[in-house]
């Protein structure tokens, strides 16, 4: 292993850290949105829902100027993640549309 | 406001609690590696450091099966913020050595 400065060390540890901390919230938030992909697929709601997304924009660009998070970088990466949750939400819409015809 | 299902307005509550969390953590994630960028300027070091990032993938990929999250989106999450915080580092590096030239 090539020597590092301690000090570099140190701040690896840290973001290794909140590297897993962010990867188990990350598991949370999907383990939940597959939840709303089961509901919208029941209550025959489209994947997408531009106007809840605008508000999250909003509300995430406003917490991360309060927290020192780059704005533009936060609404980047909001739609990271909601495109996942979409293809997700299709793929559910997909295996109840599949499982009714099933039953024809 | 539309109205929609109980059960999806409260996932939604959730989610939003959860980002929340998420743009605190990466606010606290991008004040260390603003530090990394600091420190790897002051060293000369390159801003990218690929085997950093390939022990880093090995392990966020553990983390992910074991939380449920999808190791292939920890990946590609991962590789999302390195991204970013690359570009942090090339501009502190680039603003360390315009400092340099100016004193010359």
């Amino acid at each position: 292993m090539t020597d590092i400065p301690r000090e570099l060390a140190e701040a690896r540890a840290t973001i290794d850290n909140i590297d897993a901390a962010l990867v188990h919230i990350l598991a949370e938030r999907f383990r939940c949105t597959q939840n709303v992909g089961h509901i919208k697929a029941r209550y025959d709601l489209p994947p997408a829902d531009p106007e809840r997304e605008k508000q999250q924009v909003k509300r995430l660009r406003k917490l991360a100027e309060e927290s020192g998070l780059d704005p533009v970088f936060a609404e980047k990466f909001l739609h990271f993640i909601v495109t996942e949750v979409i293809r997700h939400h299709e793929d559910i819409k997909q295996g109840y549309k599949s499982n009714s015809n099933n039953c024809e």
